[in-house]
């Protein structure tokens, strides 16, 4: 089966919109095992969207086309989709009605222009799910003697989201014949290269290779994550949910045992939720000190919701003076391990916290005090415990400042989880 | 002139990294007057690869590709574009030694299969400007009777910039048979809605489009660039670099007259570097007191190389006894205009800052203590004089916390430009 994505939208061409959709798609289908060989942006204008459309429905078995559902007259997929179909646009009554609804539900009279929204193809279909205001279309047609399905979506991301995982992944795995069922779980990994945990899973890969159909179809896929470390993909394939569910989680068992230390979280946690979370179910309240950091620390636990059950505070200290001046810390080089120590142990008094992370070192790009960039010490605190490292960086500012935040939490991780071992 | 994109990979169908540089490219285009009407995502397949490179040469004058240029066996855009031109492969021993050079100049030795990206289709050439290790290749070839011109760039994002600044989008413009210049500059813009901009500047758009080619061009157009303000970009066309600087400086003061206020940057600036270049030109240093915001302010100004200018540090008062301990603020309602401004205060004293900023506030999801999310007091200290001013948000966490940084750092940078006024 294979399914091209579609994204319609001058705004996307011309780089006033970044369409992060097609990916997302593409990610989406490819854990379910549907082939996205092409991904096409095309602007708003009838006749390139129709050849765009055309030419996908016939290298591809399904079109998936994001964007171009709004009430304005720049939005016209219904219309591009409905010649592609070769029939007209219908006003579906039942459709506007309950657009009008979903206008009322949240206390705003619908603007008449979106009554425009309610035509559809005639022998398409609205998408069952509707998460936002704009319909979503689904259409199951002969195109060029061949049965093809279409699904459109709106641009918005999440409500492009939400009708992808109510409805459209599932039935476009029905339509592939697919009996069977697949799902996948991702390990959140911190702390090493990609070279080095392909190494490390080789052999568990080559096994699960060799096993072929008799371990019912578990695959491990890796995937860099930019900043954010590297995630091993579990897909498992099998023929009932409890089957797949129980083959995940032996398998998150198998990787678990070879490189376990490395994972922080699992699928949708990033490592500023999981400290919060390790820090609220032992009651621990926390604080930050950073220099090198600058606030990053703070911000990402802040911007998770619910981290006022464990954050109590930070201090950036970022002129030197700021750091005695506010954390009471003995004069000395800012740039030293005594430093980061005193950082810890300050913020946890001055704070009154339980638990405290610093950081301090050269961000860049130029040198300090003869301190080449990139030369950062970190500290975590636990019960009034401090541990120090040195980490040295070889890259920019941006990832000096984000490699230091997920390091000295997952430090902190480390120490949590084994407090309560 | 039309040209097309093409990025190759199939990490990007996988959603695995994204592609930002389509879009880029396409608003570089249009910005010299180039349409860029379809981009094409395809993966590291020779035959699909040749497919839609073919097809955008068919519709498209031009064609630019990123990616596949590397020195790995996934790696075909060479050989795909050879297959295209049909041409072979020719080994180009100059480019080797330079490729060669490039490693040594950085202290490595190049490793085997890097002389693989000497490799050029015959009558091609690589592009002038090469950044990385990884040339570029430029060919003018007939194609189904038709000249036509491929530009082919590494997929890593600075590596591309060079190369289409470098020489991509001239050589494009002069094969264009362009004789105008095109030159566009970006007022930034925040505090405004993109309806109320466009009402501001209706009659001066009106004035241009009347104006025609009596005015040699100039055009306006509206960028929403999301959490980050709206961006206004003027865009002038003429005959000689002198003439277009002249009429961006004419247009740009028009502007100025009417919407002055609201723009606080022009192209690469943002707010918090532009606040930090005021603070440093006035010599004064800079501090904040953050509750809401939870270290976004700091974060932002720290992410600004050279912030340790005028940025002397903050603090994080999550837990409201922080404020009380770390900022010596009397007890009283944390969301209250009372609180935000000794904040503001205490944290010019505490860190003996001249200037400061405040925030405090609901960020949701949940209401605290009876006040809806999106309640948000700031403040700015400048002289030991203090402004408040109550905001009110109905949008998500992560817009309530960027816009209220934004919108904090825009009130300090304007009493600083009227403190020296």
């Amino acid at each position: 089966m294979r399914c091209e994505v579609v994204a319609v939208g001058s705004e996307l061409l011309l780089g006033q919109i970044n369409d992060t959709n097609s990916s997302w798609i593409g990610q989406e289908l490819s854990a379910v095992g549907i082939d996205s060989f092409f991904q096409t942006k095309v602007g708003d204008n009838p006749d390139r969207m129709i050849e765009v459309i055309e030419q996908a429905l016939r290298r591809s078995d399904a079109v998936i086309t994001t964007g171009g559902l709004g009430p304005t007259q720049d939005d016209i997929t219904r219309d591009a989709i409905a010649a592609v179909m070769g029939v007209e646009l219908e006003f579906d009554e039942e459709l506007a009605a309950k657009i009008e609804d979903l206008w009322g539900s949240r206390g705003r009279e619908m603007p008449a222009n979106n009554r425009l929204q309610a035509r559809i193809p005639a022998g398409a279909s609205p998408i069952p799910v509707q998460p936002g205001t704009a319909p979503g279309i689904v259409a199951v047609f002969d195109f060029e003697g061949e049965s093809k399905v279409i699904y459109c979506v709106p641009g918005v991301p999440w409500e492009m989201r939400e009708m992808m995982n109510g409805f459209i992944i599932s039935d476009i795995v029905e339509r592939s014949g697919m009996t069977a069922i697949i799902r996948s779980r991702t390990l959140r990994t911190w702390g090493t290269s990609e070279s080095a945990l392909a190494e490390q899973l080789a052999e568990e890969i080559e096994r699960l290779d060799g096993a072929g159909s008799a371990d019912g179809g578990v695959t491990l896929a890796f995937l860099a994550s930019g900043m954010e470390g590297l995630k091993v993909r579990i897909t498992a394939k099998g023929p009932d949910e409890d089957t797949v569910q129980q083959m995940l989680a032996d398998q998150e068992a198998r990787v678990r045992d070879i490189i376990g230390p490395i994972v922080f979280g699992l699928d949708d946690q990033t490592m500023e939720s999981v400290v919060l979370d390790l820090c609220a179910e032992q009651g621990l309240t926390l604080g930050t000190a950073e220099s090198l950091t600058g606030g990053l620390i703070a911000q990402r636990l802040t911007s998770t919701p619910g981290s006022s059950r464990a954050f109590r505070g930070g201090v950036i200290t970022y002129a030197t003076e700021v750091k005695t001046a506010v954390l009471g810390v003995p004069d000395g080089p800012s740039v030293s391990e005594e430093m980061v120590e005193a950082m810890a142990l300050g913020v946890c008094e001055r704070l009154g916290a339980d638990v405290s992370v610093a950081t301090t070192g050269v961000a860049g790009p130029d040198s300090w005090e003869g301190i080449p960039p990139g030369t950062v010490w970190i500290a975590t605190c636990v019960d009034g415990e401090v541990e120090t490292q040195l980490l040295r960086y070889k890259t920019d500012r941006v990832r000096i400042q984000n490699y230091t935040t997920i390091t000295v939490l997952d430090a902190l991780r480390k120490r949590l989880i084994a407090r309560t071992a």
